[in-house]
């Protein structure tokens, strides 16, 4: 997605080889006319899909996939990372290896929540390794709904996280495939 | 706000006499459409205050956060709750002592996105004992901006964060302010 890039190109800042810093506009503040043309995008990629449900994982899948609901006119459901008091005792849950904070964590989503008759869209910010999206597929299939496939903002290609998940069988549409970085720039596929 | 009354009426649920759980439409599954009265009802309260910015706190004030920006037609910054590799070193942290969880977190926002200039509304799920608005709302002085507001979906009002906030001079509109609960039943200011 053209726009989506030129706005990596723009305001995104590299740190070594594997990171790529989003937080003026994705992950930290938020902004919020770029995540509107993002899901609208999503909608035009996914709307035969019959969804009836967002999946994403907090934090910072839920404002994309909030904003891309309003176009699906589904609700959204976001996995949690911690337990919680306040969760369903009642919950699916998955663990997931962060490569960014270098820990295991779990997320769980109440049962009330993700029924049989579901068609799930998986929305998220970033993909690299793809455990997170692992971890929401598994829930999905643990709660015997569909998974429709999975929307990401930023893949990142040098990372083989999509290439497993497809070669698995899962529909994986990125809006902006990152190549590689070097030298503090970005080089789309 | 009558229509979120109603759906807590018809949807939240009471556990003993200080859990409301509406975590089948606010705060684990969102009803999107909802949210988004919810947001234009923050416009007109605050439209005339020049906000420049929306403030809030992950993971349960995003959604909220994001759909209202639509309608402001500004940014959204929300604080992170755990220091993360990616996050900027330069931040502005604030901590804040959480009822529901029984544990302190630090909260952090990077400099670069609250100036000076700003004008600031802070939107949030949850208004109890009022930590997390007061961790916010220090984060907004130490960066020397102004502090037009809070927005909260639901306030507990029979907890003292509100009286508190209020009395301090902070502006804070509740959307629904419940009195008590008892039996099971939610019962309104």
């Amino acid at each position: 997605m053209e726009l989506l890039k030129q706005k990596i190109l723009k305001d995104a800042r590299v740190i070594g080889e594997d990171i790529l810093k989003v937080d003026n506009f994705l992950n930290h503040q938020l902004d919020i006319e770029l995540l509107n043309e993002l899901g609208k995008e999503f909608y035009q990629i996914f709307k035969d899909e019959a969804v009836t449900k967002i999946l994403t994982i907090e934090a910072s899948g839920i404002a994309i996939s909030a904003i891309a609901a309003q176009y699906f006119k589904v609700p959204v459901v976001f996995a949690k990372k911690v337990a919680s008091r306040n969760l369903d005792a009642e919950t699916y849950e998955s663990d997931v290896f962060s490569f960014t904070k270098q820990t295991t964590y779990r997320i769980r989503v109440s049962k009330k929540y993700i029924q049989k008759e579901d068609r799930v869209l998986i929305l998220d910010d970033f993909l690299a390794k793809g455990k997170a999206l692992q971890g929401l597929a598994h829930i999905i299939e643990e709660a015997g709904a569909t998974l429709v496939g999975s929307g990401i903002v930023i893949e990142k290609a040098f990372q083989d996280g999509g290439k497993v998940l497809r070669e698995q069988g899962m529909r994986v549409e990125s809006l902006a495939k990152v190549k590689k970085m070097e030298n503090g720039i970005v080089i789309f596929e």
